[in-house]
């Protein structure tokens, strides 16, 4: 099955504990796209401006992502600055520049129209709403959004969520979206705002999936994934959307979505962020193999089971 | 194999957001002990006052804990009184009475020198370290400690780690005391302290064994066992202490210690934490049955396995 995603592509500067790196290529549907395309056809929905490059395409090109829908715009591609010298689990913005991103209207190609998956990766709820709303076939909604929706502009975001199957946030989001400081209370509050499937990425700790309770044993229904125990985190930028591609794009090449696809789905998930921030930007997705994929999947494995 | 436990044994008065209770049976060997009965024989090495009574002395007989190393002395048993108003990851100290604990010398008794397996619980290292020079047989050696210890009893400290097999601590004594904040290169520089094995407690996330590293994939040693999603934590006290003692009382229970058997005990070490967090002070575990023991242990391994 084919997906189709939404959201920012972008350059970042970022500077960590391991180095700097200017103007990689970055943004939120770049991590998806890229970390989803191991696994199944991705089509992708974003703007870029001006110095949006051949480079840049060939990335996108080498990992046979439909850049159909990408609108090109006279500008620059948004831009985004971080440090994360004071905490590798925190970014500190340091520079903002939507460019292009200000005027982003997305618009779906024909082409897209028979993607059975669907990604809204964190950007404007309104615009999550409307693509959602372009895409009434989709089989399988998924998205994500940040504590800046969340804090002022609720009311839409809550919009969102009733046309979510699924929604990937992080603990804090979480709490804050359900006003309630124990995850699990928070879990069940935020699934009754729509989505009936709930992912926590709990960062360096790994990843939960909750599903919405129904009669029955509701404790077994909880899937816990690990991180992966890494030495060295070069740029922890983009670790939740390549999570989000890794999860939606396993599920996608999956014949039927049973329980143990979604459990291996976490893996997948949790897989494709730990080798993202193994580098910096896209980096590290753009060497990717197969192969690697699977080896790592493997130890995950080994690293949580019994026997 | 029976275990010897030195540790503290107290009275907690505990406000959490589920309520108060006052003077609750606590106390790390407490909880350590209780934990651990549950597979094997236990015998405990602390002091307490005049205030210990018949009742507190009935739950540990319960558990068949031998207490012919309990010193009682004239005063008061040690007495601590937190919060956990405003968070329940970290308790607020509101009150610290050692009183007979501040004279507490350890003793041996003859009955417990078979003992195999040694546990030393967060006390003075100095104390620590005098328990273990006594106990030279001892085939396999854990223990605890604490920010305070690591911040201002550094050198007693290091001395202890250098007489253990396996040390149990969390995130941030982990980080503390290796002065690294990437917790993998923290780990390591841990153990090249003296244990061969360190477990990091993670709180509601779980927790993760560590190996010193050898020749070979040092990555797939490496073992998480995840935390129980909770609804209610009624009182947060004790879970890392009845995480160990499920750990150790796990480990002492099996004929031979493989890899498997270390895997299994970390995650009876969860269980028995996530009981004790259920009620305040040792209410849950006084009441536990082993077939609850075993059931909940199931549902950790459905939370995790992917099949």
């Amino acid at each position: 099955m084919a997906i189709t995603v939404v959201g920012s592509v972008a350059f970042d500067t970022v500077e960590t504990p391991a180095g700097r790196k200017e103007r990689c290529l970055a943004g939120a549907a770049t991590y998806f796209s890229l970390a989803a395309s191991f696994f199944t056809d991705v089509r992708i929905i974003a703007v870029v401006g001006e110095d949006f490059g051949t480079a840049e395409q060939a990335v996108f090109d080498a990992h046979k992502i439909d850049t159909t829908g990408i609108q090109r715009a006279p500008g620059k591609t948004f831009f985004w600055q971080g440090s994360y010298l004071d905490s590798l689990n925190e970014a500190k913005t340091l520079r903002t520049d939507l460019n292009v991103f200000a005027g982003f209207e997305p618009k779906i190609p024909e082409a897209y129209r028979d993607s059975d998956f669907l990604f809204l990766a964190n950007i404007d709820p309104v615009l999550q709403r409307r693509v959602r709303e372009a895409t009434p076939n989709a089989k399988l909604v998924a998205g994500d959004t940040m504590n800046y929706w969340i804090k002022d502009h609720k009311p839409a975001l809550l919009e969102v969520l009733k046309g979510l199957d699924i929604l990937l946030i992080n603990d804090t989001e979480t709490r804050m979206l359900a006003g309630n400081s124990n995850l699990v209370m928070a879990a069940r509050a935020v699934m009754e705002m729509g989505p009936r499937m709930l992912v926590v990425k709990h960062g360096e700790y790994g990843a939960t999936l909750f599903h919405k309770a129904t009669a029955g044993a509701q404790e077994s229904r909880t899937f816990k994934a690990p991180a992966f125990p890494l030495e060295q985190v070069t740029d922890p930028t983009g670790a939740g959307d390549s999570f989000a591609g890794g999860f939606f794009g396993y599920l996608a090449s999956q014949r039927e979505l049973t329980p143990g696809a979604f459990r291996r789905a976490m893996f997948y998930g949790s897989v494709m962020g730990s080798f993202t921030v193994e580098r910096f930007g896209t980096e590290r997705l753009q060497q990717l193999t197969r192969k690697e994929i699977d080896q790592r999947f493997q130890l995950f494995r080994e690293l949580t089971h019994l026997d």
